[in-house]
């Protein structure tokens, strides 16, 4: 999907809200568990009930490759099932791959053409030839890990490299790269007040920010410092929305809460 | 498979060989494409014809997943055959996967769990967080990337960091992390003069070395300087050794490729 359609969802929608789909079989209503697959139903349920409320959806590999065949299986479905019936749905593979060359170029075959999606986040640790292969799709877009939500990102993300923090570093050498014009960064929420030196560096990227809610990042800071003309921001919300319910109301509930996360949006729009 | 046990097979085949079982599907021979699944048809025949010149087996996912489903599947059949045939061996997940707390254990589980290596590669930029939840799985092992053997480590793995190179900043930190004694790394074999440096910071555990052979490693420099009293190496060969021959004797090449470098090994042993 180009850029100049995400945004022109974003103004139509009125919202700049991804969904991250980490479906947990621990976690979704039991009468689920009785269908064939239930991480399909459940998503099925979920995308018809919040479509209109986001703008992008991010399935998190982790939680289907822990399935096993069955989770690609389920995996594949969704895919298929929101490029078939929401194709202005901007889709991302939350996959945070890194490997060299020709590896590189196999996860990138993997999440663009076998899965079809229109990103995928890839991590910067292994560098230039780790991350080229996936700019190498023109028409495909390349989340690179720069700062995240976690504690572990003060590990080594936010020490001084060279004289300025990795995770700036990470941002300025990646701009070097062929096709970097391909490139969006995670950014989490819970780190808002670095966004006005991260905006000097990257003014017109996209950024994708989790940790907004349950790990309690501010989407009025994420604004305030991280929005550009063309707002650049996709906030993900996961398990908040998903988790809203266990009953059978669980994808009302889940709508319920899209609404609430894209009504506090309109206002910064 | 506990580490003595490990160093046992090394002792007792003279070898510390890993082979990296990185199929495509366009360098294989031919006359294997017949077959139902011709990933797990070539995998078996070159685990049956090498398995006593080598200690370790280490499917790069990133090939499997490029297939999609019937990836995983050949996948699974592989991992199966091996710990049903040749449970000596010590199986390596090459995965790079790195991502936060409960996303993290939902990888390990697919690896430790549902497929059952005895060992995943993850990636070390999102710090403690992604990491100690592989490390929290005791008897299998987590390795780390450190400092890898393509052109994009000096992207930021060399760069000084708070006063030394990055790397050594991961090999440090990740000493504190909650059962680090489950940890070994990737050190490139491009990358042997840093070996001194880094046998100072962990004197004794295991290092995956990749990067002998077709990107230009050399093994004595390896042994040299990063070999410890447990042998605490193991280095992987691919494609020099998968794809010796495209002809029906393609087992039989790889297994004189890889006895060429088994017996090289025992010279420093």
């Amino acid at each position: 999907m180009e850029l100049t359609r995400l945004v022109e969802q974003i103004r139509k929608k009125k919202s700049f809200l991804c969904i991250g789909l980490d479906v947990d079989l621990e976690k979704i209503p039991t009468h689920l568990l009785k269908d064939d697959d239930p991480v399909f139903a459940f998503n099925k349920a979920i995308i018809d009930a919040t479509n209109h409320l986001a703008v992008a959806l991010k399935p998190n590999i982790a939680f289907y490759e822990a399935l096993g065949i069955k989770g690609w299986e389920s995996l594949k479905k969704t895919i298929e099932y929101i490029n078939e019936n929401y194709p202005e749905l901007f889709t991302i593979a939350d996959a945070k791959r890194g490997d060299i060359g020709n590896t590189a170029s196999m996860y990138a075959k993997a999440f663009f053409e076998d899965l079809n999606f229109d990103a995928v986040t890839v991590a910067p640790y292994m560098g230039k030839d780790s991350v080229e292969p996936f700019l190498a799709f023109k028409e495909k877009h390349t989340i690179l890990l720069a700062l995240t939500s976690n504690p572990g990102a003060f590990d080594f993300q936010t020490k001084e490299l060279e004289g300025k923090p990795l995770y700036q570093n990470v941002l300025e050498t990646s701009k070097t790269y062929v096709n970097s014009e391909n490139l969006m960064y995670v950014i989490g929420a819970t780190k808002a007040e670095y966004l006005k030196d991260i905006r000097e560096i990257i003014p017109e990227s996209f950024l994708l920010v989790p940790g907004v809610g349950a790990q309690g990042g501010s989407l009025e800071e994420v604004c305030k410092y991280g929005m550009n003309d063309n707002v650049g921001l996709l906030v993900n919300s996961s398990r908040g929305i998903l988790y809203a319910s266990k009953g059978e109301d669980f994808a009302q509930k889940a709508a319920e809460k899209a609404f609430e996360l894209q009504s506090q949006m309109t206002k910064f729009l």
